[in-house]
């Protein structure tokens, strides 16, 4: 490929989870036993990826003991309190975490992410999540998951009602007059007095706007509600994408669909996964590929299939394709998305139950590609060229090696096509992605054509 | 005094609150401006801290903005996000902060502090509160704070489930067995299904068990239910005492209730707060004092009086006493004990209103002690001698220079009195304060007779 400098360049975020993505790289040698709450492996973690430059870190989450704990690493810790760690060790780059807007309120959730921004210095970002799964709910005084629409009405107001908080100190209500004694100007700090559907909340938040006026909104959900959604509020998307073709027509529906509520299309960016399995030739990464496949222990993955799909365990058969029966999107109420994501791929490649849990066990729904630095690199261009992504979810299928390898191999030949930045530019998250600071709601004027709640497309000067 | 190396040592807080605890610290031309979200400044004052060798630092909180925000620095942090960013600039002082059991869900809050404790090596607290308060309850969907009784009855309930939560995996539970594939063994993390009157929660937590269990239990509430609680929970005990009389009554009180829960006395630490202005002289420390005073701006402290005595404003004259028909501790659903302690205050000394913002200002009820470092140390001793104090909860009027006085003029006093340690000796905050680790609930066998939930009593081997 030949450099092409006058490219915009792309955007890649580091999704870390414990020591891998795969299920079984715990099982690795190289592996640490206490990979999930170990914050020395994490501060690496966030050290390598600094180090290559990337725009932001990710952090998943649901409110729940995910899966067996006997399969994979289940034990973790709470993402905020793991993002500050990991902001104290790091300098330029975003730290996002996912956060639950089903099993929170909106008062201490936006007090938590205006802290990490304030503590990182304008670097903290929030991906929404509605939360899936009776589990889950369980935890919360609940006998099953909420509606997906009501989860997806409740997640609107509780994004209304937090950047309400967010916004409720105009930048400029500190003070700190000595000499009068007044601290903070009383009309610059407002109580809004919030009544919903599903929350009332007075205000103000106790912590004054934070550097990046409040932290960059992800979303990740890719239902028509999840489209919606992060149409409206989104500034960042993670998304599971199989195929080039599929990641294209992603890509221009939310775009079409933000410009639908007002948006800028470039006030998005969307960035499927990928996880990268890298060898020093295609033939080595494919046999490190099928040595994680062989690792995982099959029983285990076929009680978790049969729980996202909703069937009984009996009625996958190792070496069959999944059995014709399986209930459709519209009959769950789980994540939609991946359910039907996860039946399309088996359909389509006609993958046997053995395959699809070996696909599934590297990237959980997200795409593997096995090969050498050059080979990751080109698709990458490839994608990012044909307008499938404004950037990429880096997802290693072990860490911290993966990561290494990504930064150390594939980067280089980013930066070398002028794909990629060579060094931080800017000092905060928004500034990593080309976005701008949000207006404040309840205090600067802003352009009501502006839409999207009248936040995140005006600049505040 | 003469030194007496033969006794025990006392016990040593710092209680960090934005640029001190006098309410007018901030308009002294050496604060900072912004302190209350200054992290620089927070990590400065940890680090003091731990030079002094102190036990711990404690952030109080409530999740509400706290009286009015042109008065003082009412901007802050969220408490664990702060605690955590403290532990990556410390190693060994422990990190206390205020959660409140009635705006929080037992999950959330459980997964954070499991997460502090892990984060920092075994060195989190958690001050647990019920929120008084009107302004709280409407950032939360209810029109007026929960009656005190509720509150305490869901606080008992809250940290049920909280330490069943932390019990939920067994201390051996994760093994990593490559070989086999297994990570954790699936009888050594159980589901445990709490059902009560306020929480439903099935488990297990997400986390697996911490360096010191769970996180030490600390609780500062006085009032008749407050002191039930503590004597039922808590480990450490913050309390706000105006004489030496008091002060040994209550110790006895609450550690005689202890031992009617089938507590051992010694288990529970009570720490009375001190505000200390440190001078050269005495006359210099109480020249600083009434400067502090004088920098109160009345009309702010007068409305917050009348606020928390539930009277009219306009019956508190600055130069005449309190008037005589003020509300019994009965009738408000507040903080009681704060309520009580400041009319009896009032009244005992004959106070004016303006006499009393300034006994206010300087530590909110709390007994404030102006003289040189020798003094302080000498009413410390013989508070402590009198049996009115396990410790100390220190409150520095100005920081960090009253902090930096205390650590570099009062601690080496109190060391070369044989009283306090002159290393750290242990590696978690239960260590630090002589406390064992809790024993497992749901896996270890417990001597029943330890009462006390049949936790914290026991030492795990």
């Amino acid at each position: 490929m030949t450099r092409r400098p006058d490219r915009k360049p792309l955007h890649l975020n580091a999704f870390l989870m414990s020591v891998g993505h795969h299920e079984a790289a715990w099982r690795l040698p190289e592996s640490p036993a206490s990979g999930g709450t170990d914050i020395a492996h994490y501060q690496n973690l966030a050290r390598i990826a600094e180090r290559g430059r990337l725009d932001s870190l990710f952090l998943a989450d649901s409110p729940v003991l995910m899966g067996d704990p006997g399969r994979r690493p289940a034990n973790k810790l709470e993402p905020t309190v793991l993002l500050t760690a990991l902001a104290a060790v790091t300098e330029h780059i975003g730290l996002i975490a996912t956060a639950s807007t089903s099993y929170n309120e909106p008062y201490n959730l936006a007090r938590r992410f205006a802290s990490v921004d304030h503590v990182s210095g304008g670097r903290a970002g929030w991906n929404i999540v509605t939360t899936a799964g009776a589990d889950a709910a369980r935890n919360f005084g609940l006998d099953d998951t909420p509606l997906h629409r009501d989860r997806y009405l409740r997640a609107a107001e509780f994004v209304d009602v937090a950047t309400k908080l967010w916004d409720s100190w105009a930048d400029d209500a500190v003070i700190a007059d000595k000499e009068s004694g007044v601290h903070a100007r009383a009309d610059r700090v407002r109580r809004f007095e919030h009544r919903g559907r599903y929350f009332r909340v007075d205000g103000p938040l106790n912590v004054q706007r934070s550097p990046q006026g409040y932290p960059l909104l992800v979303q990740a959900g890719s239902s028509e509600d999840g489209k919606d959604f992060a149409a409206r509020y989104a500034e960042a998307v993670f998304t599971a994408q199989q195929t080039l073709e599929e990641a294209v027509a992603f890509s221009k529906d939310v775009k079409q669909r933000a410009v639908g509520f007002g948006r800028d299309p470039e006030g998005i960016k969307i960035l499927p996964g990928i996880v990268p399995v890298i060898g020093d030739t295609e033939e080595q990464a494919r046999a490190l590929d099928d040595e994680l496949d062989r690792l995982i222990r099959p029983e285990y993955a076929v009680r978790q299939l049969s729980k996202t799909l909703r069937v009984d365990p009996a009625t996958l058969e190792l070496d069959r394709e999944l059995p014709a029966d399986i209930p459709g999107e519209d009959e769950i109420e789980g994540a939609k998305s991946r359910f039907t994501l996860i039946v399309e791929l088996a359909r389509r490649e006609r993958l046997t139950v053995r395959q699809l849990i070996g696909r599934l066990g590297g990237g959980r729904g997200h795409r593997t590609f096995a090969g050498t630095a050059e080979q990751v690199a080109d698709t990458i261009e490839h994608w990012y060229d044909a307008g499938a992504a404004d950037g990429f979810n880096i997802m290693p299928a072990v860490l911290p090696s993966g990561l290494e390898l990504f930064v150390d191999r594939v980067v280089p030949i980013l930066q070398e096509r002028g794909l990629f930045r060579t060094e931080y530019t800017g000092r905060t998250l928004r500034e990593h992605y080309g976005l701008p600071r949000p207006a404040n709601r309840l205090f600067d004027t802003v352009d009501a054509a502006a839409g999207h709640l009248g936040i995140a497309l005006t600049e505040v000067s």
